[in-house]
């Protein structure tokens, strides 16, 4: 975890086992190294050099913790009757994944499952677009998607599939007691959406509609209006 | 505009005076180069390397085009009888703009409005990350803020502030009839929102409901959830 936010973060949440700060670092936040040793991690002094070496940062903060990895089995991040999940299937860009980390998050959601060829969610990219959500909410990875959802409905999720050329509108009547029910949303690759096995595979394939000229919405624009619209849904119907 | 999606869609929707063009370019896109003689453009072969400065990305595809800028004037914009349109006071980040303007095209609005200190949306990056939609509805530009909300009131529509400490809640039934009627919704900058004499102007603050651990939404996402509750609140309504 690199920066103030990330790693304050990762104290509050998670095992630290090291803190690398460089001394400019330590005297603009003497209370995150206070944390690191009440947390028994080890605090090591590093040069600004060393500290950059560690970044994938332009401009490194000059603060790093070693934590431990996040993620559970996907049956424990789906815990015992979890009523909204997000499933990323093949998911590319870790900024992207970690923006559906953080909505998944706002929206309310009881995990976040990365499926098949989905990026680490571990990425320094993706933990900084989650804004501190990937600790936030269970996070598990399998590469063997049919699996994820198969434990999906195994938990009482219908499963929900986006999809630019769903039957379903997001919108129409139809769709309001699908998304007020249990549900686990199944997102797509950035380029080709999701896959047509795993597609087929889902209760309902939903779109959201496009009303203008727009040929679609970006991924994580399309995963915030399907979230929050489980959200509101569960809200209007009393389930929430 | 630059590379092949971008300059299709200029030659589809707007006025083209120039297209460089690189030899392998030419031998991938001849129908382009057709377009653009037939628009009445001049088309003029460069070197790889004259491309290469014409262009500000890592890969340059060979293909830029010179048009007239797209923005018109507010009043133009707005038109007869909007019935919602996206206003971004203080944008800073070109991508952020280019995919509200995405957004608010797939959602259906009749325009975006560049307000304040909001980025150019002709800059490159913006109009990638529109994927055509800055040629899709009209924008207008206006660095007095106040002006463009006396001008999104003047032509019927109500201001709606999106704020993340906003009176009103997207979803709770209040809010239902105001997203159903004509709306301006306002966004502001990626680090502070919407300014709070803009904010106090505007005739409601709304904020997304958060449910889990995040603090807040991105800008894009937040802009999003918003524009789409209106698009579902009309339908809804019977009025869409």
């Amino acid at each position: 975890m690199e920066g103030a936010q990330a790693v304050r973060e990762a104290l509050r949440h998670a095992r630290v086992h090291e803190l690398f700060v460089t001394d400019a670092a330590a005297d603009r936040h003497p209370d995150l190294v206070a944390a690191a040793r009440d947390a028994g991690a080890r605090v090591v002094p590093v040069t600004d050099r060393a500290a950059a070496s560690l970044s994938d940062t332009v401009t490194p903060q000059g603060l790093v913790a070693v934590c431990d990895l996040l993620d559970v089995a996907v049956a424990a991040a789906l815990g015992e009757r979890p009523a909204l999940v997000a499933v990323c299937a093949g998911i590319a860009d870790p900024g992207n994944a970690g923006t559906v980390i953080r909505v998944a998050d706002a929206a309310g959601a009881d995990a976040v499952l990365l499926a098949g060829d989905t990026v680490d969610p571990h990425n320094g990219k993706a933990v900084r677009a989650s804004t501190g959500s990937v600790f936030h909410l269970p996070l598990a990875r399998d590469r063997d998607a049919a699996a994820v959802l198969d434990a999906c409905r195994g938990a009482g999720l219908t499963l929900v599939a986006a999809d630019a050329r769903g039957e379903l509108d997001l919108h129409e009547p139809a769709a309001r007691p699908v998304l007020a029910a249990p549900v686990a949303w199944i997102f797509g690759g950035e380029a080709h959406g999701v896959q047509a096995d795993l597609a087929a595979r889902a209760d309902h394939r939903v779109r959201v509609p496009i009303h203008g000229r727009a040929e679609s919405l970006n991924l994580a624009t399309a995963a915030a209006v399907c979230l929050y619209a489980s959200a509101a849904a569960r809200r209007w119907s009393g389930e929430a």
